[in-house]
Formats: C-alpha cells, structure tokens, sequence
C-alpha cells in the first residue's frame, strides 16, 4: 500500500500510539490501514469414495490439482463459501461436513481452511476457472501435480482420517513459499 | 475504498470480467483491489477450574467482558496469535488447546476463531488495553455485561463440553449488529 484508500494522499509505515507494529499511517488524513491475512476456503467433496478434483485453468499454479477452493467473501459463511466454490470450479452441489485442516502459508498471508463434504450427485462439470474435473479414487490422487501444500496436507489428512474411521481437524504451517510441495506438518503447533 | 493504494487514482465499483462481485478497481491503473473478512482470533484459557477474563479499556464495547482475542496478524499461526493476545491484554502466558467455536459475524466481516487453552502459571496481569482482569467460576461469568455474541457463544460451547467431558468445534453465525447479546446459535450452519 502507497497511498491512501479514504483520501488518495501517499502513506508511511510507522507504528501507530499504543500499537507494537508498523502499519500504513496516511500523512495527510491521519487514517491506519490494517492488512490482516485472507482466508482461503475449499471441501474436499466425496461421492461413493472417490473425490472431486480441479486442474486449475488459471495461475497461480495453472495445470496442477485442487478440491474446490477459494477467497473467502465478504457476507457468507465459510461453510457457504466452500459449497460456492465447488458450484463455481465444478458445478457441483456439495453438502459441507466437519473442518478438516486449517494451514498457515505465513509467507502468503493466507490460511486455507478446508471441509469436509459429500457431492450430493453424479452432475458436475468444468467451471470457468478449471481445464479438467473428475471423480478419483485414493489410489488415483496425482500428488506430484498438487497445487499447494494446503492441497496436499488436508487431501492426506483425509485419507490417513477416512481409513482411520474418524473425523479429526489437522494444523499445518508452511512458511515459505513451497519449491515444490514442502510444508511443516503438524497434528498440533504452536 | 475510494482511491488506489497502489497509485492514489479513484477507484470505481465494477464487476471485473470473470468475476460475479463488484470489486474496486482503479480508473487509473487497472488494479483490483479485493476485501476479504478479517479474523478475530482468541482463547479461553483455564487454570483449576477458574476463567481468565478482561474487562475492556477500548471501544467498542468498553467495560463489557471478554476472553483474550484480537485481529489475527500477518507473520503468525492463529495459535500464536491467540498466545499473544492473551500476553498483551492479560500478561498471561497460555498452551493453546483444541479449536473450539468459530462465529460468522456477516455485518462486520468478521470471523471469530477462539480456542481452548490453558493458563500456565498463576502470573497475570492488567494490560493497556483491559480496566480489570481476573480468574471466574463459571457461576461468576457475567453474562448480561460480554462484550460480543462471540464471547457469550464460545463460552457457553465451553462450559458445556466441560461438563460433558468432550471437545467439540462449535459453529455459529450472527447477520446483524448485536442489539444486546443476540446470535444465531446453531451446531452446524449452512
């Protein structure tokens, strides 16, 4: 941020009175502008155990795999935001179940959360943001062509949950940017 | 959002191609600039038995009641975060434990993420931003003086985990601006 959004002037990084991080200030009106991470919200949807995947059609990371997953909006719930996501990838109509994982991509200022879900029938098709959608089998998943570690994290925590006969909700970090799918794994962090 | 913070141009609400929500974009240099819900993250933390609690020095809601919590910033897990808002506005130092509610606020584009924790030691303190802060029974919670449907929510989701020996995520939403402490509860939204 160079300038302001309330008043056009240019801002300047400084830490505010009674605050302990640098924030942009505007130099004329005065006004803080905070910048907090996003929230980036998908399911995993799965219809007589295979699971709905996406290659994705745009960058980042376009030609590589996802469940349905994106920005959280202003106005819905995140449950809503995961079940919209999945119309809009994959024309498909999901039922949203538990939390499964939530990961830190602290270099991104993202944390990506992820549900569980059942794909309520057999429609579904290519959405505008997606080259291919399929049903896959465990056994079929293409792990080397994922998108992101928060993909692959909460698509392993499934399986290792789904065999497991439980339903448990995964903490991961990842705090660079992935080379190819490397992420800290973590049941637990701090 | 009235000017670019990338150039200081006005910026106009439009649907960008591709997109189905109008989003401010520069009359100047094209940028889109997307805004997302933020996330309060906070803990509960217990020690024998007893709540730590703060009683707020800022507005909104000065005087009114809370567990630790705080805007989630960039750079940390959401378990250090809520491990930092308990230093700051209790001088406390906590383990967090399991995730325990989220709240949709949709009015303030907010979700509110609050965990389990425990409190370490007997050593808190007052903060700058709290007038009192002390330990409760759950007979001494004061309910009628929260300072957000969040709090009274997760507290409640806490107190009865406790006293059935589970712990549960627990989701609720509330659409508009609490009159008193009005939320919609549910277990599990849509």
């Amino acid at each position: 941020m160079k300038f302001c959004p309330d008043c056009g002037a240019p801002v300047q990084l400084r830490i505010p009175p009674g605050d302990t991080r640098a924030r942009a200030v505007c130099t004329a009106c005065g006004a803080i502008h905070y910048q907090n991470p996003r929230i980036v919200v998908g399911c995993v949807p799965e219809r007589h155990g295979r699971i709905l995947l996406c290659q994705r059609a745009i960058d980042p990371r376009r030609g590589y795999w996802t469940f349905p997953a994106g920005f959280y909006e202003i106005g819905e719930t995140l449950a809503q935001a995961a079940a919209r996501e999945s119309l809009e990838e994959a024309l498909a109509r999901v039922q949203i179940g538990s939390l499964l994982a939530i990961t830190h991509l602290l270099h991104a200022a993202q944390v990506h959360m992820t549900f569980r879900a059942t794909l309520l029938d057999d429609q579904f098709g290519v959405g505008v943001e997606s080259l291919q959608v399929g049903l896959y089998q465990e056994s079929q998943i293409p792990w080397d062509a994922l998108a992101f570690p928060s993909i692959d994290f909460a698509l392993r925590c499934y399986f290792a949950d789904r065999s497991a006969g439980r339903e448990q909700l995964h903490f991961s970090t990842a705090e660079r940017a992935p080379a190819a799918s490397a992420t800290a794994r973590d049941s637990r962090e701090l």
